[in-house]
């Protein structure tokens, strides 16, 4: 009786209690619930939404329906980094051991691939031994001694937002952005933060595409974080074609040892410094933003960076030995250069149809119990406005069979489109920084 | 991925197509789709609504996710009458062995107690051994030989209404128009009618009490009817008070019984006669209200009514004692008749309370599984209008045991209310007509 009322009101447009979203979440974790009402209310609040009060009282109520990291004893600022989904996104495998190497704790909670996008627990599962499932305690105490631990959520967490979280993928209810804010900030929060960097995608791959749309998740989110004693910034980075080059699991491991190198491609190394910055500035171990640059630059110079990859992965079960030697990692048996058909502009390199091209490939899932082919994805070279030639080489096709491998190149074709002219001018990498002071514009476009 | 395509169509506005709503229900009824998918797609209809040729989609679907009784062979005009619930409404009870005892073949498919109000399948079963649970071909060959059965919803018609309308419950989904009326329309159509005659109640006790919601049910089902060759023809009738006096399963049955015999409360004999009359147009067996009404008079003034009864008791395992000796229904231990504790008018007698006291006493259900008490109930005298001194019986409360007896007046005393002047002028008993020609006015507020 009490789901049926509190969805009559939801359905009917009116407000929903703190205390009323704790029996909603304790009622959703144990099951009194029913999924079907969980799944009726959801909908109501994707089409009548939830105001300010409300998001927080649900947020509340996932975070206390599990248990959290309880980190305050460490005595160092906690910060994580937060991406809401995009394509060749590798970014927290590189700036969890940046920043871990300057002092700062990094405890890092990450999910899986979702649609098209990539998520870096698969990509870490790539790394042969790796294990995500810590408990809390394993990663407190790894997070004690390491600075860092990159660990999945687990069943102790927010087992209210996990249920959810599944059933608004089966339900189309995923682009809400109360419900996506209320799940991204009652995980981080019970991760024991003192702060949060977070990267809103924009552009064709995002899952909230128009730039109003992730303005406002950023304010819902910096809203929630500063209620709670948790500071956010924001970054608005681009997604109208993928990060970095490669995308699939190995692939991206590799591309991030690589730019734990100072051999990463420029456009990732920009994202991840940038977003480092922020992690930096509010950790309050940099002054400036160049400051914040400079010191993960010589992390990653130094081999500090690199070197606490290998201890994390050391102290996951993982083989070490992939930072030194990347040929370790999953190689797909087969691999083919797809080359350009005519002469002309690179119109578009389409970040969800590379997304889905990987998912064929079986680097992705279409459900949650497939199993995951790590070797299989792209390294795609050609970027949009490069002007190529017939047979100029643009991308890589990684894949284990014959079949993958056609699926994969069907889909790179597709996704690649080649022009007299642009089809768009790409959105500029980073456009704009908000905190709970306002929208700053970086860059604009042209 | 189907469910998840049409359920983020709805929540967005759009239209669903026939064939996709084949798809629906057949996934609802195998369990493809899943129960929290459907209840997605219902919140989503709930809120965006449904145009006609959806609804006439949604019901063919249904419709045809079963089977349907075929009664074309017989030769003789199929009527049914259905309600949309209320407290006390006997009405189906009376009608359907006075219009087979007339000619025409009544096969009536009836539903449990919904929330407050009482369902004619759980009233039937007050009568010992009384089974409702005929297959489509038990209940072929009953209408065949005695032109009625009395039946529940088998798992045959319709299996994905029957999902999809337990789901509505638990996800307070129910008071969507379109909903409502596919639900009714396919269960109607299944029973192989050539005209439908709709009782639409209105007023605090209905489950769409303004009268304006109660009017666009009315057109939507008469559209859908009308659609599909069976011609609809609703009345609207008040449920600001119980009909007739008595309340709860056996205690109903009883004053049907007496009904049928000459002896019913008048308001009950006049929505009976009435609702009964627009049957027989429909039939094509009378040719003006008044005859339809005398001839409905006559079978009751005759015996032949009550025999029908009887017969139809007789074939569905029942005791047809009961129509000679009501005494032999099952008897509440305990009865308590309750005074006005005060002089002055009685300004309402609120059906929604009493509903909830039948319930309170086990005379109706919470849960599917509940079992129910068929003897409790109450015998109400006191009229909306009727002046009282203190000490004047109002009601006689029935019940197996204190607790529920103490329940049960409790919930009377609240919802029988004496005061100096009336709370609200009663509605007319039957206000008014509409058919696909439009709405006719057959009495209006003082």
């Amino acid at each position: 009786m009490i789901a049926q009322g509190l969805i009559a009101r939801k359905r009917d447009g009116g407000r929903i209690t703190a205390e009323e979203w704790g029996v909603f979440a304790r009622g959703v974790a144990s099951g009194e619930i029913a999924d079907y009402q969980a799944a009726a209310l959801l909908m109501a609040v994707y089409l009548n939404g939830l105001d300010r009060t409300e998001t927080a009282g649900l947020m509340d109520a996932m975070l206390q329906s599990g248990d959290r990291l309880d980190l305050a004893s460490l005595g160092v600022p906690r910060i994580d980094k937060h991406s809401t989904g995009g394509v060749g996104d590798k970014v927290s495998i590189l700036l969890a051991p940046i920043i871990a190497s300057l002092g700062v704790a990094v405890p890092m909670m990450s999910g899986r691939g979702l649609g098209h996008t990539g998520g870096t627990l698969d990509k870490l599962e790539a790394i042969p031994g790796f294990r995500t499932d810590l408990s809390l305690d394993e990663a407190r105490r790894q997070v004690e001694r390491l600075g860092c631990a990159l660990i999945g959520q687990t069943g102790e967490i927010a087992p209210a937002d996990r249920k959810l979280y599944a059933l608004r993928n089966a339900t189309a209810t995923v682009e809400s952005i109360p419900l996506i804010a209320a799940s991204i900030m009652s995980k981080k929060l019970a991760e024991g933060l003192t702060g949060l960097v977070l990267d809103v995608k924009r552009g064709s791959g995002a899952f909230l595409p128009e730039l109003e749309r992730g303005l406002e998740l950023s304010r819902t989110m910096i809203e929630l974080g500063t209620d709670r004693g948790c500071p956010v910034t924001v970054l608005v980075t681009a997604m109208d074609r993928p990060l970095g080059r490669a995308c699939g699991n190995a692939l991206e491991i590799e591309e991030s040892i690589m730019g734990l190198r100072g051999e990463g491609p420029d456009d990732l190394m920009a994202v991840t410094y940038a977003l480092g910055a922020e992690m930096l500035l509010l950790a309050g171990v940099a002054s400036s933003r160049d400051d914040a640059v400079h010191l993960q630059q010589e992390a990653v110079a130094s081999g500090k960076a690199a070197a606490k990859l290998q201890e994390i992965i050391e102290a996951q079960g993982g083989n070490p030995g992939v930072v030194d030697d990347p040929a370790t990692l999953p190689q797909a048996a087969l691999a083919h250069v797809v080359e350009a058909a005519r002469e002309g502009v690179i119109a578009a390199v389409e970040p969800r149809g590379i997304g889905v091209g990987v998912v064929a490939m079986r680097g992705g899932r279409t459900r949650v119990t497939d199993a995951i082919d790590p070797a299989s994805g792209y390294v795609i070279t050609a970027r949009p406005g490069d002007r190529v030639e017939r047979g100029t080489p643009l991308a890589t096709v990684y894949a284990s069979d014959e079949e993958s491998l056609r699926a994969g190149t069907s889909a790179l074709l597709h996704a690649i489109r080649i022009s007299d002219t642009m089809e768009a001018t790409p959105l500029p990498l980073i456009s704009h920084r908000v905190t709970s002071e306002g929208v700053e514009t970086l860059a604009s476009m042209q």
